[in-house]
């Protein structure tokens, strides 16, 4: 049962980053009404960071698949789905690692925000746990196909049109660094990588469509803007 | 759903440590049918650590509650639930990181040997994950009350009728350094550990019946006997 939904700019699942932590979104945890009480929360403020266990609930009507193909490996090798975060996973539950910023209290109801969010807009909420340094933090884990922090791949720069769309934009420096991060991550499928294109890509962030084409290792953001304008 | 229940040294709630890693204990989690196959773990073998996910089912029934009492504060401050690992927590999920040992493969089945368990024997496990170090090891986390790993609390000797049971017990090495480590941490409720008593303190471990007195900062094992007989 969901205890809360979280807000993120995420709108839709192309583009997000493969985990938390990796770019800087931020997010808000709207608690939901029997466990939005300011008493629950009490002695959480001390902590940096929390656990959120969620549903990736945009996957469940497509099932699990026994077999993935990890975007960290190129999508050319398949794994078992228990050796990956895959949301294509028996019980849908993800978990992520976030930072908490600031619980706030408003008509009496409790709202975490927080930062470093990988879940798309909407996603719901079945728990919230204290990150605790002393068991979470494994100093000697040693992690397989996955053991190293993705390196931002592409340098973006912005046409003059985007910087001007941005420019008009309540937030729009905040936008533009997030931009910057995600497309650096360069969110493509792993196929269109390595073969020279045309094409431009797309994405919704927060209530923008974000255009970009890649040239050579360099991402360059054509277009910024706001949806249903 | 369970996807798996895990077998683990510890039959009843009382002695079991608060965390993962605290002790060496080892256990297996045993993968339900449709989840057993060993193409679905294919890849874990390369890491270290894996999350297990699960449910406390025996708090269920109790339900949850709004504020606990954590031991490590000595159950004198209450704090709010999300602020705590406690299992009395909406949808009692649970969430513990433990060394991968080893994937067997019996029958066609798989089960995950692992260590540093702190669950009971049963548990019902609702998702298997690798650890990721480079995004569950968070570097920079602070951690509020609980920041500090606990220090081994007491002394542990062993009574000479207690060393003589351990003896004959197959396996009765590996039990005594458990217990040994369990009874290190002080399972005792806060309220006596102030209070001078000549009371005795029992624990179920595997199938044995532990016994032991606490005085002045030692505690000494006095029995371990197999149940049942």
């Amino acid at each position: 049962m969901p205890i809360a939904y979280i807000r993120t700019p995420f709108p839709e699942k192309f583009g997000i980053p493969r985990q938390p932590g990796l770019v800087d979104a931020s997010g808000v945890v709207e608690m939901q009404p029997d466990f939005d009480k300011p008493e629950l929360f009490d002695g959480l403020e001390t902590f940096s960071h929390i656990w959120i266990s969620f549903i990736f609930h945009q996957c469940i009507g497509q099932g699990w698949r026994r077999r993935v193909r990890p975007p960290r490996l190129g999508g050319n090798q398949s794994m078992g789905v228990f050796a990956t975060r895959s949301p294509f996973r028996p019980n849908h539950l993800g978990l992520s690692v976030v930072r908490l910023e600031r619980i706030a209290v408003a008509q009496g109801r409790v709202r975490l925000h927080v930062r470093g969010v990988d879940l798309l807009d909407g996603t719901p909420v079945v728990d919230i746990k204290p990150y605790l340094p002393y068991v979470d933090r494994v100093e000697d884990a040693a992690g397989g196909f996955a053991f190293e922090r993705p390196e931002s791949r592409l340098e973006v720069v912005f046409a003059l049109s985007a910087e001007n769309q941005l420019r008009q934009l309540p937030g729009g420096k905040t936008l533009k660094s997030l931009i910057e991060q995600l497309v650096a991550l360069d969110p493509r499928p792993a196929y269109q990588k390595t073969t020279a294109t045309d094409r431009s890509y797309g994405m919704h962030l927060e209530n923008c469509n974000i255009r970009w084409r890649v040239e050579a290792g360099r991402a360059t953001v054509i277009a910024v803007e706001v949806m249903g304008q």
